[in-house]
């Protein structure tokens, strides 16, 4: 404990140091020996330090030579808002998501296309037990009928606080992931041929639920900083008829931006005013890189018309397919619908995750993977700077998991796509982000994998697949016939 | 392995001399003794033999006296079939069904509703030891996309040769449950307001679906020895458009009937000249009581036309969620909803049901399951029998796990329902398996239970019951006000 302490106070100064540029790019970090000898702390504390802060992305080793602080290159400018077709207009990606998707399988792929947590990340020893404990004293073989299993709602009634909310375990729902919460919340509250706002670009999953059920999307332009534009919203809301608004709240995907909590609260009574529900899709909240977790829209709700919706498949185990949604008013009819869909979601994941939380894991462990997927963004935003064509964009989300990049004029991302595949390496192109399939020069890449050669060296053939694009994009074509 | 084989040997000698007449109701057995010598083997072999028998139901032990065939009393007629009103009728049974589902929640009810198996039937110890093996290993943790994993559906495809057909691993979808089966079927096939045929009485969770998806149903009459009634089908397909047919064509829920083979191609053939789907809910096909597995409708599918359905929900773990779909020409269209609406069913789940099946113990489970449920199925017939008012009628399944019992008239469902709560019992009032809330004089009772005392004496308490609200629906009301 005492140990643990030490090489975190010595990364601290090394990081402040960074941060007021005493210690600037490329500086050589003092030796091993010395910073021991100055810190008063062990040599293995300060090795515990330096190897902390190379993880992060922060400073590299040189062979003989020692540690270095990183070459920080500026970032790419942040792409601008999105000024996507106004209308509502049925939806069809399914079936270019299904091709990306499968194109994806294949386990020897640098998989920056799907999003979700490297595998090294998930505590699946310390779950493995837990699991192990249950099943073999002949739990989790029963139904955990819907609402579900009563331990794992305390537990997230607990944890609501946390999102500025004081929910009881009464409120929630267990579902079998996020997305059948967004599917439950959708089907609750909106009927066939109806118009559901949300934001743009949008996650393509959200898009395919909405084509599925027969829905339509009015598409709201959208900005990396403050997620949907409310103004375009209250126009959207004032001409025509819209069943509900479903928003990524926080570090959105892709876009990765956080509502501000003034506009969370505008646009929570700009929609109880007309009684339009908001179906909020939090998944992302608690891979905050600050301070603090910013908080759910559903915090300002009174109304009782924000269905609220997450689950731990982007921070715990995604296969293990649990989540929740809080309906509000809508609770009774989103429980028939569970019911009547699939019954109850597998109830030794709903014990085994209970354990866990009630044991504490849970916060502790956010804490290792925040870190991992912060110094993989800084390092990704520092590739993508060194090795994509001048003019490129990014996005900076301060949390979440996934980088939306803007391509120079002319590049396909579609076309980016299949050759980065060609090369060994998935992306998620970006038509699949939008209901017309538009965003056809842009691509999102996902954080969850640790920092690694590989992984630098993926983006740097990416930045090249981009540059040989741009040229050819470039050219003057010969027309042929 | 020779011990098994002459304690079987001696039951089914004693069963043929019960089935002859040989041995009748009251008869003493010989003593233990006697009959050691007789068939010269051991007096634990005939232990062993009497035990079976007697936890068959088929014998009983007096104290002091011996083992004596039980009296079987001759057993209710059956129901006939079923005359519910034609046309499409939007479905209505959700808060219903839901409040009868609350009701039963209770865990120190008789549950005699929740058709589910009695957990001891469950080889959890088994899938425990299982399950605990790859979560240690680090494996379910991360997605199993659809189709599903590969390892589960390989054994599906083998066991496929069992239903009558010869299925590969690439025509398999894995769902979460049957109910998902059914619900991406019915998404696939059909579009808000369109008509569903379906058997009538049905399984309530498949009206539920029916009713959630904003279909319609035509109920379409249907007996406890063949199913739905073919003319009545083809009569409704020719006065209007029906979407889909949804079947339970293997004891189904809750008339317990099996469709013959000559049927089940009838129907196959009269639907695909039509271009009609068939929605194949094959949920009961293994829990069959003769010597061999009815065929699935599917097998006589050459159209690609059948959408089959099942799960290992009634015979091995309900709450680990994990069933099937083979969706024939709807493939591309169900994976798409599957990983739009729940992308993934919980990977531990999948991993572990195929290591079981692969080992070869989900035939071995099957046999006591099966052996199980049969006796306890015979002993209700005989409880029904003795403590019900004269006039009941009650199904006589050869297979599955529900009995259906119509109640002389006057008697209602729902009353029984809320008094036999009170009494400490829960069972399925008929209405809520009819899309109009039909058979208000119907209960169905679930056989999932180890035959007991405490399960004969519920029996008996609910025929007690029936029997007072017949004296009271027959007394002369006197109208106040």
């Amino acid at each position: 404990m005492h140990q643990t302490r030490l090489y975190e106070r010595v990364c601290g100064k090394l990081e402040e140091a960074m941060r007021v540029g005493a210690l600037r790019p490329g500086d050589r970090l003092p030796s091993v020996r010395r910073l021991s000898e100055r810190e008063r702390v062990s040599v293995s504390t300060v090795l515990q330090a330096y190897l902390k802060l190379e993880s992060r992305g922060l400073i590299e080793a040189r062979p003989q030579s020692g540690h270095y602080v990183r070459w920080q290159r500026p970032l790419p400018p942040e792409p601008p808002p999105t000024s996507p077709a106004p209308g509502a207009t049925p939806v069809t990606v399914s079936a270019l998501v299904a091709k990306v998707v499968d194109s994806a399988r294949d386990p020897d792929l640098v998989p920056l296309g799907c999003n979700q947590p490297d595998p090294d990340l998930f505590p699946w020893r310390r779950l493995g037990r837990i699991v192990a404990g249950i099943a073999r004293e002949g739990g989790g073989f029963s139904y955990e009928l819907p609402p579900g299993a009563r331990s794992l709602r305390r537990q997230l009634a607990r944890r609501s606080l946390d999102w500025g909310c004081t929910l009881s375990p009464e409120d929630f729902i267990v579902t079998s992931g996020a997305m059948e919460a967004v599917q439950l919340s959708l089907l609750a509250v909106a009927r066939q041929g109806d118009a559901i706002a949300i934001e743009s670009p949008a996650y393509f999953g959200s898009l395919q639920l909405i084509e599925a059920l027969g829905l339509k999307a009015v598409e709201i332009p959208s900005c990396p900083r403050q997620g949907m534009d409310l103004d375009a919203l209250e126009r959207a809301l004032k001409s025509r008829r819209i069943a509900a608004v479903l928003a990524v709240t926080n570090f959105s995907n892709p876009l990765g931006c956080v509502i501000p909590d003034a506009n969370k609260e505008r646009l929570v009574e700009m929609l109880g005013a007309r009684e339009v529900p908001l179906i909020e899709d939090d998944l992302y909240g608690d891979l905050y890189f600050g301070d603090s977790r910013p908080r759910a829209a559903k915090s300002f709700d009174r109304r009782g018309l924000v269905l609220y919706c997450s689950s731990f498949s982007k921070t715990l185990a995604p296969g293990w397919r649990v989540g929740w949604v809080v309906p509000g008013r809508y609770r009774e009819r989103v429980a028939l619908l569970k019911f009547a869909q699939t019954v109850a979601t597998a109830s030794l994941q709903q014990l085994a995750f209970a354990e866990f939380l009630a044991a504490g894991h849970y916060e502790r462990h956010l804490r290792a993977l925040r870190k991992s997927v912060a110094a993989t963004m800084r390092s990704l935003g520092d590739a993508v700077a060194a090795h994509f064509p001048a003019g490129t964009r990014a996005t900076r989300p301060e949390g979440g998991g996934v980088v939306w990049v803007e391509l120079p004029g002319g590049i396909s991302a579609l076309e980016l796509h299949d050759r980065a595949l060609a090369a060994g390496i998935a992306i998620a192109p970006g038509p699949i982000f939008s209901a017309r399939q538009d965003y056809e020069h842009c691509i999102r890449i996902s954080c969850g994998l640790v920092w690694s050669p590989r992984v630098e060296a993926a983006i740097a053939t990416l930045g090249r697949i981009a540059a040989e694009l741009r040229s050819g994009a470039e050219a003057p074509r010969v027309r042929h016939g």
